[in-house]
């Protein structure tokens, strides 16, 4: 592969701006954008130029760090009153993916800290946690690969919904990490793509990115699923998450759930990916979980040059919630969680 | 309602066009379109302008009668083997559809037994067994959605994918026959439209029909109906059919499958509606219907001013097959056939 690396996220050379790929323009243009302000930066999570849990996680690491960097330093009391509306600002952009809120928790924890330090030196330690959020990303989608890699057979048919690849996080990703993994060892993997409406982040940068990675990935409607699976063509499915509940369901892209069922009835089995600070032992369940609802007319017009359905109801959930007992195991780099969840879940987080 | 009602399919009024109402440019514009040759209606069936089982039936009919005006009418047999090719030359328009292949060997029955008599009188008769076809589609419309409004309980929430309304048909619809009576009823039913990709019958076509007709209805992406159905808004499931085996399995449009497979997931009945001209007792299962496949381009690059995923693999099968062990009811109108499947099926076509 001779093809550069994307990058969805990374702190300037200026260490001024945060730079991200805009993933909105994909794959027809790769192109990063320098995010200089909190409300910058917060815009690029709503829109998606950034998105993918992990990825918002470390783009709101970096966010809070540069937000804290032009706050005032003659007190704490008034550093950490600005840091917290930063950080609050941040934690607004998105409801579902918990990834980010465990992001912006770490740094104000960093920050607190350090309350007897100088403001100066409380700036450049949550500069050195923002870096280490993102290092410790990547480290975990290297385990997360391996471990997922440790399911799967050479050849193996594979099917995924939405994108959870390494633009989607830091490298590898969660559930593309198995694959690129196994395509640098020679799995020959044949992948299936969802491509997901109605953002078609499967179209526009799974197929993307598998391709360019030199697998052998088909495009397929997301109502395309059933018929594959059906043809034998998919011996394992994997997703990512946005949010893991300590029951084991999980929050996923919408229709996340769909391909759950599909599989439960084809009996192929159903792989969860994701890294722990994905899981959060403190929502219960999946109801718990809180769904973004976004713009109808991302149904009604997004790509169309005239809209569908003009004056049509629409619903548009951004998540669904896939119930636990259709997910065959749930894939951190701590270790694969089986069930039952509560218990497998809670001592993955006792591991340390 | 005060709206014009749309036509699928007739013949103008010199007897010498059918016309129909272009598909592809609905919801924005309602156009028909004035076919004068076999090969313009040929055309028109291969890229969907009339499109859904019954309606390209139909259409079938029309065209095998304006085929047959402009034959030789020296002898039967100068006139049976042009008759013929232009009978070939439609069949071979779509694969799937049943109706296509019975409208046309009805056709040819027709002009066999009038063997004896002068052309020009076959050709009289080809017209008003055209016509009949098409005033049997509008009773069986009819019959079909008195018995499937006989299942459903007023304020019921319906799902339904891709399009089995009027405009598929003559009047009413399979699918959409029973909410469209409904509402003439007042039953106040809430309906789902999936948007069906890759074509968006459910978008553009649904959503539109149901919608002009004041029903409430709301537009989902495909993989929406997941959620919708475990959030407890859908009570039942209605779609239409390109094809029925002797055993119950269904052919319909792609993604019918799943849709199938999550509402056996939540305990949801899931009819199948149409005429029995869609049953195919020749055909033993779903495996032995064949299944168009279409242009990836439908999928990469037809709705977008830039292509998703240019370079990558595509998989376009029009249409898949659900499972008779899916489906709890096949709505005629004949009656409703129910589990087992292959004596039911059977039992409609003995009454006569």
């Amino acid at each position: 592969m001779s093809l550069e690396p994307l990058v969805p996220n990374r702190l300037d050379d200026e260490d001024s701006a945060l730079v991200i790929l805009d993933q909105t323009l994909l794959p027809n243009e790769v192109k990063y954008l320098a995010l200089h302000t909190n409300e910058e930066i917060c815009h690029a999570i709503k829109t998606l130029q950034v998105r993918g849990a992990p990825a918002i996680g470390v783009a709101a690491g970096y966010g809070a760090y540069l937000g804290a960097k032009s706050a005032p330093e003659d007190s704490f009391e008034t550093f950490y009153t600005h840091f917290q509306q930063i950080c609050k600002d941040l934690a607004a952009s998105r409801p579902t993916a918990v990834n980010l809120f465990w992001a912006l928790k770490r740094m104000e924890q960093k920050a607190l800290s350090l309350k007897a330090h100088p403001v100066k030196a409380i700036k450049a330690a949550l500069k050195a946690e923002a870096l280490a959020i993102h290092e410790e990303d990547i480290a975990q989608n290297k385990a997360i690969s391996q471990y997922g890699l440790s399911l799967l057979k050479p050849g193996d048919g594979l099917l995924t919904h939405c994108n959870a690849g390494p633009i989607a996080t830091s490298m590898y990703g969660t559930a593309l990490g198995p694959i690129l993994l196994g395509q640098e060892k020679g799995y020959n993997f044949k992948v299936f793509a969802d491509e997901t409406r109605p953002l078609l982040q499967g179209a526009r940068l799974t197929a993307f990115e598998l391709h360019r990675a030199g697998v052998d990935v088909t495009l397929i409607c997301d109502n395309m699923a059933s018929m594959v699976m059906k043809n034998g063509w998919v011996q394992a499915c994997l997703v990512g998450c946005d949010r893991v509940a300590a029951n084991g369901d999980a929050a996923n892209k919408i229709g996340t759930s769909g391909v759950a069922i599909l599989a439960k009835h084809y009996g192929i089995p159903f792989y969860v990916l994701g890294p722990t600070t994905t899981i959060d032992l403190n929502t219960p369940t999946g109801a718990d979980i809180p769904i973004e609802q976004r713009d109808p007319g991302e149904i009604r017009s997004m790509w169309y040059e005239k809209p569908m359905a003009p004056d049509c109801k629409m619903f548009n959930p951004a998540f669904d919630v896939t119930d636990h007992e259709l997910i065959a195991g749930i894939i951190t780099e701590k270790g694969i969680a089986r069930s039952p969840y509560t218990r497998f879940l809670r001592a993955l987080f006792e591991k340390g």
